[in-house]
């Protein structure tokens, strides 16, 4: 197969440039010096119109055209593997992708979004909605010509969605997000009305212990730092250039201590799934991760699941309070594992807690949706924002900085990709459910500080596929049923279920033996 | 000149992948995760391929042959500024080296040397120099190859010079350190002889202390920190992508308090000269440095002509004593000056003093030439190597670990290179004298902690004239002579002649109106 040799070889270069890429973008979160922008930009477009030549490359097509018909997707050959069936579906994707986007397109796009960018920081600073409102306006109207570019089927958004979470659609969204939202509701209004003090979490927690704290996490997880590091950024990231070069940073917040521990967990969860990614498909689809939504679910899986979870802190927490001698003397481990996962409805996507955050996501979709088949109007989104987060939280924002302007995803362009954080929750919660069913004693092991299992069984039915399945069929092939967002809400009434009636007698209970 | 603008745009691509080069080089020394070499090899790789692929492609030819017959060095228009010409010559130049050296041989020199630099480190390790030999053996014929490819007028040495030093001849090498050698052997004999003490240097040292105090000497020295970082990685080093992204690592001795103050000095001096190109002429000849001599001219400027100076430490030893309270108390300005100058012939070079640090390159350099034309066998380098210490230093080693093996340079390939250090002290020596003469009260302003002139006066002559001249043109340009040895000669014997008699006179004298 001389043809699949040259299309690897082809997909190995280009994944070597894109690599390159990302220790570039490490550099300018992490070390870069401020006045080194300019040439950092001019650095990142001259790699990326390289990555683009190569990807779009006669060499390339003609080779892929060989073997698959790259219009109808129909395989030219029957002597083929499924796993190199696997491989030319996801190389004609990126293909067809990559070259249905002009060049034009694509340059007006990065401008529009850049100057969007500027005018939503500054528009946000000064909680000026309209200022930014123009630049939205273009953007969505990029978007929608991005979307007919691209194709679909029913709804120009399931382009979009497509491009971040391969075959999602707008109506299995819907569906999902309408019955989360359905059942989430009244559930948070309920937990709400009960307070929970978690004063004990803000503090002075010195730096060093904080990241000594932090390394016994990343080494219970099996993250290994020869393959990787953790530094600090302003939003904390992963970013992998090789399963061999998995890296992270974190953030130190001024005064919460759990701030920089969930933040460890949700990266080093995203860098466990490069590191397991098989090497010796570096470069080519079997080599790289599923999809978005996919590695979210590795993400949240570490933070929420497991370090959110009693076993975790039945281990964790005699060590937290050695590294802060004297800080939690009073506080039980179940005051700390109730304070942990308050539940409070607030206005803020990115502090939200494990409850509330889906229906922050929810929003955003039924906003972009409605903008994009254009039955909302841009100058009308701080209204129908309000609205929502009073219907769906009970609070409404003061001012739209801490409403409608507070992210920065729609500046750039990115319409599609919210519903991929809570994509990855359901994911994770599928997944979750059958690990559990192959590893009933995993919260005595965990308890007791046993971790490697929980990696093995990642590596074992997600990481060491890569892109061999879709998103769905690696859910089924993982856990032998259809994807559904049971596991998720289920998981969610159970826990914050038993917590909230739990915290009442909470004194009288054996907690070690308290399954969450 | 629709030509010229095409040059400008192919050179500047191609070197914007060079300062993407630089950033994987500076991250692979400082913070890369050990186990990640493997990939980090293969960015360079293909990273090298792309330049060297742009460098020497058709259509730079093209543009570059409508301009200057690129075999004869002929301009083939009458209209151009002396400024494009310049750049003329250097892409003909750089265009010429790229295209003689086939593939072929690039690839086999690289592997060879790969081979060798690890035969290198086993061999040394073990004290072990016929290990290595046969390593060395075809690294030296490869280079004799390479002399033939890159083409010469007298000596095969000459094509390995100009390589690192355009425009170095054997003969020109020769004649100057002969003379260096000549001057120089009695002198250290005689100083040797004289036991200075400078036990104080050597302690512990905090190393936030140790970083502070370096801070404050980059700042004196106008190095931009919005422009720049230091870190630190096992050999300190400069790397620049752009004059605004110029940074700098050291290292921190275990014991010697000076190694990092004169490390910071170093680079911060190669630093600076980038930091200080002209950012309107990036990626053409006129925003380049002009050669590794004049940059190690500049390197060795600060750290020995500035910081090695009574002035510098007239203005720092108070600030010295603040950082470390209490371990100087005893210690005048005067017995710290001399500490720091101590000369003493040693067995290793990157440990050497001012004094006998050109010894070893020219021991180096009389080697390197012998082999190159055949007059030395690779296996009588060590009687070779020894032979000479015992001439110049009067000292022989006990190994050839810390003898012939103790450089990396020839396990690389490089051959020619070592010149450039002692070049680079030459050089700095002949424009010291003119920017002495310049500036009269150069040591009082320094003393008094004004530095900002001395950049200044190196932006003027060196810095914003990129490669607009060759080495001796930029020379002649900054001091109105041509380039001469004597400065330096004189330099050393005066500083050094004084500072072996003033020693004894040093407690009536008042210091800090002592003039080195």
């Amino acid at each position: 197969m001389k043809e699949f040799q040259k299309l690897n070889d082809l997909s190995k270069h280009a994944r070597i440039l894109q690599g390159i890429t990302s220790v570039l973008d490490w550099d300018q979160e992490t070390y870069m010096p401020s006045g080194s922008i300019g040439i950092r930009s001019q650095q990142l477009e001259t790699m990326a119109e390289l990555i683009h030549k190569e990807k779009t490359s006669k060499k390339f097509a003609n080779a892929l055209g060989q073997l698959i018909d790259i219009k109808s997707g129909k395989l030219k050959s029957h002597a083929l593997s499924p796993e190199k069936i696997a491989c030319l579906n996801e190389w004609r994707r990126d293909y067809l992708h990559d070259t249905s986007l002009p060049s034009k397109f694509v340059k007006e796009f990065a401008k529009v979004s850049s100057q969007a960018i500027s005018a939503w920081r500054s528009a946000k600073k000064e909680n000026a909605f309209q200022q930014f409102a123009p630049y939205l306006d273009r953007i969505i109207q990029l978007n929608r010509e991005k979307a007919e570019y691209l194709g679909y089927k029913d709804h120009p958004y399931d382009a979009l969605l497509d491009h971040f979470e391969p075959n999602l659609t707008t109506q299995e969204v819907s569906q999902l997000f309408n019955k989360l939202r359905i059942q989430l509701t009244p559930l948070i209004k309920q937990i709400a009305a009960q307070p929970v003090n978690d004063d004990f979490l803000y503090g002075e927690w010195p730096v060093d212990k904080q990241m000594s704290f932090g390394q016994k996490i990343l080494d219970a997880m099996g993250y290994d730092m020869t393959k990787g590091r953790i530094d600090f950024s302003t939003h904390p990231f992963s970013s992998a250039s090789h399963p061999t070069d998995s890296r992270i940073t974190t953030r130190i917040h001024p005064r919460d201590l759990t701030s920089n521990i969930f933040a460890i967990l949700h990266e080093a969860g995203h860098a466990l799934y490069e590191m397991g990614l098989p090497q010796e498909h570096y470069g080519t689809p079997l080599g790289e991760s599923r999809s978005l939504g996919v590695h979210e679910s590795q993400s949240r899986w570490w933070e929420t699941r497991i370090g959110m979870s009693v076993p975790f802190w039945n281990y964790f927490y005699p060590i937290l309070k050695e590294t802060f001698p004297g800080k939690f003397d009073s506080i039980p481990l179940e005051a700390f594992y109730l304070a942990i996962n308050k539940v409070k409805p607030s206005l803020i996507r990115i502090e939200a807690d494990e409850m509330t955050y889906p229906l922050h996501v929810i929003l955003r979709f039924e906003i972009e949706k409605s903008l994009i088949e254009e039955s909302l109007n841009v100058r009308d989104i701080p209204e129908a924002w309000n609205a929502k987060m009073q219907e769906y939280f009970g609070i409404t924002p003061e001012n739209n900085a801490e409403g409608c302007l507070q992210d920065i995803h729609w500046s750039m362009g990115a319409f599609g990709y919210f519903p991929t954080y809570t994509m990855g929750n359901l994911y994770s919660a599928h997944l979750f459910e059958a690990f559990e069913q192959e590893n009933p004693q995993w919260e005595q092991r965990v308890s007791l500080g046993q971790f490697d299992f929980i990696k093995r069984w990642l590596e074992d039915n997600i990481y060491r596929h890569g892109k061999r399945y879709t998103t769905k069929e690696l859910l089924f092939e993982a856990t032998g049923k259809e994807f559904s967002e049971k596991p998720y809400l289920e998981y969610l009434k159970n826990k914050y279920g038993k917590l909230y009636s739990f915290r009442l007698k909470a004194r009288n209970s054996n907690f070690k033996n308290f399954s969450a």
